[in-house]
């Protein structure tokens, strides 16, 4: 086995791969705008689907337009050993986002056919619809459909700000397919990722093998006021939903403030006014805010002043607040077989890596109450992502791809 | 002339009239959606035309949709006195926003027909198109291209939220008229109108003659930020666009907390983000922020701390801001001689008024440029607008609406 277990990946052809991915839907400069079921991700999907099949593999499409692209095993028995990500970008994305996940996939099953490696079990690259959310909600569509948390209607049905449907603009782009929905075994899965956060890159260190997330919660508040009108309703007889908020959107950022010494993060990234109109003071706001800490503990303090300054925003705006809980996760994700795995490779392979955790989300975090799962993350500059200036650097990123590689070979042939 | 000055309207008439109105588009109990050029909007249009034709009146409508309903004058070579206000309502409205001081109109016309009175001057009761600006952006569109501050090119390829262009709607509803824009002789215009601010309510006066507005005016404040990943960007690396729009939110509400006591008001009515997405820091915030105070030295004092909110929420927030300064108003807008003619008028029916400011903007700031102006506030129910809830009080109406009448007559024979 040594020298399978010394086996490279062609870097010249993955970053190809990836500058190629990266012209379809490009945006502002090097950035990437392909948004889930449109135009752009057909032709990503479409080039996948491609290189795929020249690559031997056979592709089936499930129902909400997961893609899985099988190379054989010796025995077609065993359940396949997964890698894979998403092709789907944010508004104003980067080139490696996902990407990068699904072409290390491809990659490590091309370099395996250069050197003519057979494995016991088939290996199945995968490429999981609606990762960002950017187009249609929840995030992590396609994983979590895949997992069972999400049914095929809700995805079918979810539409996007033009009221166009999910299912519809799946079949429109060609990928509504007939594979049964989340029916298929998986030996473990295996996600490679950018870390979309600044420790590597920082640190000097090329890999980082996650073994676990920061605990997050994202929160649903919507604010009740009473419309008015803005010229005469004197300052303290109003109820004033976007004061309201403001006054919170305000509090949460100190409290992320305050929590930042100990990576502590908090975001309101949306916000819905009624009637948002010039001359009213408006009536309802909703906003999304979300919180993470690397610990339960802290989390949880977190939490606490979260709650405490939507009261004093309450009390100071006159309205109302209500609070839902949207998406979590917590610290524990992934399983120590895969998380050994892949420490042992790299050791193996002598590649200095840490273990850490993620600050964001991925369809890997779905895909782990399945089957076995762990995650590889890669640096990327200053962490920047989610931002169309993401950037990576070849040299910095093929110590991973190479643990994948060999993590993938290990365990497909146990 | 004893008999003429004490003129009275029929308030029963006129009460049946508001409540036949508020039919049309009423929302959320005793509330008006009446947007502008909607079906609701061309049905009470409808009404007021059948109205003003069994008045003996001939209607005219520009090419905005203004509309001009004549009472003839013993000498048509004079300009007609004119009175009206707008049948548009807000999204939230209620029923004598606007509508109160087209029906006082229509009542004038009808008590002069009831008692058998010509004068000397034609009567000209004119309903603005889209005051409001709660569908077509700006408000007080159709006044503003009566007196030239809007060309009628900019009214009709205005779009609402949908895209719909207002000269298509204008055609639609069948009010895209063919009267010259402004071309217009008017010897004065008189615009009746609820107070939309608590004044008159509580200190149990029914009528107010305005002699002047509040100080006012609207920013549009852009902040630019960029997106980044919300789980993954350190605190304190962010440049979080809606956080400083935030914090921006809070402040301004603070400096109209903190200039109540001279009755100064603060508001920011309307809030636009982008991306606006779970998962990415925004990267764009647009707000309208608008701000008044009765005094023209406090307008200036809040003027400047308003900026040096701009700058601390920037700072703070790691943005920039650009502020662009939107409609105004200033303090002395209507004509002396109206205002002595409503004072001399008031003050021979014996009914007591008081003086005052305006608070909320009015077709007649728009008018008062072209035409001697005047206007005569009626209270409403702790001056509770732009909200479903807005209520008047039939005996609290009449005095106001007695006032109108008997100003109209005593000019139009001038």
């Amino acid at each position: 086995m040594k020298e399978v277990s010394v086996l490279e990946i062609n870097g010249e052809r993955l970053w190809a791969a990836l500058q190629r991915c990266g012209e379809i839907g490009r945006f502002r400069g090097s950035g990437v705008r392909r948004l889930a079921l449109s135009q752009e991700d057909k032709q990503v999907r479409d080039l996948i689907v491609a290189w795929a099949g020249e690559a031997g593999c056979t592709v089936e499409i499930d129902a909400v337009g997961n893609l899985f692209a099988r190379r054989p095993g010796a025995d077609p028995s065993l359940a396949a050993v997964a890698v894979g990500s998403h092709l789907d970008t944010q508004v104003c994305g980067g080139k490696y986002d996902g990407a990068l996940g699904v072409l290390c996939g491809l990659e490590a099953i091309r370099s395996l056919n250069d050197h003519g490696i057979d494995t016991v079990r088939p290996i199945e690259l995968i490429v999981w619809s609606n990762e960002e959310g950017a187009r249609f909600s929840p995030p992590l569509m396609g994983s979590l459909a895949f997992a069972g948390k999400l049914s095929c209607a809700q995805v079918h049905d979810s539409t996007d700000d033009a009221g166009l449907r999910f299912g519809d603009e799946l079949a429109r782009i060609g990928y509504l397919g007939k594979a049964p929905l989340g029916k298929r075994r998986l030996d473990c899965y295996l996600e490679l990722h950018i870390e979309q956060a600044p420790q590597l890159d920082r640190e000097g260190c090329d890999i980082g093998i996650v073994v676990g997330g920061y605990k997050t919660l994202a929160l649903r508040i919507d604010v009740h006021g009473e419309t008015s009108h803005s010229g005469g309703t004197p300052m303290r007889e109003r109820r004033n939903a976007l004061v309201g908020a403001g006054y919170l959107i305000a509090a949460v950022n100190d409290i992320g403030l305050a929590f930042a010494g100990e990576e502590g993060r908090t975001t309101t990234p949306r916000i819905e006014c009624f009637p948002n109109l010039p001359g009213i003071v408006p009536e309802q706001v909703r906003l999304i805010v979300d919180f993470r800490h690397p610990e339960p503990a802290g989390f949880e303090r977190m939490l606490s002043e979260i709650k405490a300054a939507v009261a004093a925003a309450e009390a100071k705006a006159r309205v109302t607040m209500t609070v839902s809980e949207g998406w979590s996760w917590g610290t524990s994700l992934f399983a120590p077989e895969c998380i050994s795995l892949l420490k042992e490779t790299a050791s193996a392979l002598g590649l200095p890596f840490r273990e850490m955790l993620s600050q964001a989300g991925h369809d890997a975090y779905a895909v782990a109450d399945l089957t076995p799962t762990a995650m590889i993350f890669t640096p990327c500059r200053d962490g920047i992502s989610h931002n169309t200036n993401e950037d990576i650097e070849p040299a910095r990123t093929l110590p991973g791809a190479n643990l994948l590689l060999n993590a993938v070979l290990r365990r497909a042939n146990r």
